[in-house]
């Protein structure tokens, strides 16, 4: 049987991250299947990724948000990694974070590009994951970036 | 049977907020019963919050609160803040997190009038949650606030 | 039978604090049992208060301590209150936070003054919690501070 | 049979600090049994305090530490301290922190009197809990210091 | 039988750290087996080493990651050490975190140096923790770096 991907957004974000997930999901040909969770802002993550682990049979999880741009977002985004680590560490399976935060753009279409760009291969990341804690081992030490181009790494 | 929601609220906070809260499940026509915990400040509501959902039998909790405008009343939300994930995650159940800063205001009037809206649709979206993890889904990506006008989506 | 409160406090403190939990407890006129704690400092004082409630069986704990003024302490406090959030966490029980920061006062009396008012009040707290989780519900809302003057409502 | 003091120290920091201990448990004529644990740096220390509590029956730990002087270090030794507070909510036993940070002291020799001060009270502190919680009760609100001189209480 | 080392890294890394740890094992002597686990960045570090220790029956791992240069990523760095600590406390064991900042290093030819070099003796520490908790008993105290030249002890 196939496995299930958790995602988990927001209505605080202003765009509809969860599409570009679907997106990866098809254009892998893998069979997964996909359980959503709707939640108000980042803060309510944690909690929704940890229960689609433990209560809806997901095998990973990918968190979508889209922190604001003043100094309590990027408070609230800091309390929500924190706790989407703690997530982890007492269910022993991964949630991925992709959060784009509203100032690393300048304009609407750029911001839609990162989304684009980061939920995407950040889907395909957890589509790796999934295969085995070795899938991503070749791509390591590359200096690899989700959302504005790879830095590459050094020989 | 009805769900149970729980309100947790503050002496520290210049505005009854609760109030607003019971205002809200009125309008939504939702049977739903209301169980409250009062406690001096913010750092007293994971706990509050926590017992709310264990010993009181609530399905969600409202942590209602009203930091101050000093550097040390941020690092107190901070701590409250990740209280209140922590207990989520031993929980797995929502604490919807409604913090109203005082400084978020210029005048009495301001303030009554975020708190109103701030509340207003953060039980709204605690309802919403009872309903089930995709009962927000329609909303998702939206830039949706509470407490001051939406962000708007892009499309 | 009566209640049992925790008293924990620190040798680096500068006033007594301890005795003027001893004086509101007197006031009252209720009759509960105090167990003390000493321990050397703020970031002793969170399993310190967790084993007054698992292992003296106290109800409640009055957690008092007295942050320097330099940026050092602000970070001890800080870790002291985490740690603190995190023991009533695992206690469902309350740990009422009683911090005076030196800086908050300019001199000896004005800083003795503050100790007096703070302590007391945050004992009444602790009374009035231990007699039910919405025995403060009339103080709601109202901007209730210990310390230093209440703010007040807005109407 | 006499209590078990656990030391953790690191290969960080610049001063032999266990031998202090060693000092200090000598002059107090006070029948312990030392365990040591060395470790690379302070970040290292949580886990190994609490190996000494669970796994080697310690009644008590001094975790010793040295942090640099560079920020970074400073989010080091504070990551460290959570942990260290983790650690003993986990255990309900003490763990005292006895860090010297390197910008402290102008000098190498005022370094090493810090040194031996505040390693050598702390471990009085510890001695002193392992008598009982009250064992420093007439010591509390007096503006004890280890390292440098008292402040004093205010009376 | 030997033991077994996980190696837990990064493909946001811009350099093959584990290549070091491998050599370092070979220089070693020692025979242990590796066990290596590839996530996105290093805020997924702490259930791969979670997962390494529990599911992989590895008795120490090696967190080997690569923080930018922004002030996000001191903030994902500052998470993911918290999240190694956690792990470590829930696990009792070591995970010896080598993290290098890409601001550390002027040009990739000195970013390079730094990670052999630390990644290195991080390794040695690991092997040395893997015999016994003094085994770096007669290092401690010796202000050793590993990265770049030692700091020394005060005599």
């Amino acid at each position: 049987m196939g496995h299930k991907i958790g995602v988990a957004d927001t209505t605080f974000a202003r765009v509809d991250m969860a599409q570009v997930v679907k997106k990866a999901i098809d254009d892998s040909l893998e069979l997964v299947e996909v359980e959503r969770y709707a939640v108000p802002g980042i803060k309510d993550l944690p909690v929704a990724a940890k229960k689609l682990l433990q209560e809806y049979q997901c095998d990973i999880v990918l968190a979508l948000g889209m922190p604001g741009d003043k100094p309590i977002d990027k408070t609230c985004a800091h309390e929500a990694s924190q706790g989407l680590i703690q997530a982890q560490l007492m269910t022993n399976k991964h949630i991925i974070e992709v959060f784009i935060y509203l100032d690393e753009a300048r304009t609407d279409s750029e911001l839609k590009e990162i989304v684009q760009n980061r939920v995407y291969y950040h889907t395909t990341n957890a589509l790796a994951l999934l295969k085995g804690k070795e899938e991503l081992s070749d791509r390591v030490g590359k200096g690899i970036r989700q959302g504005k181009g790879d830095v590459g790494g050094v020989e």
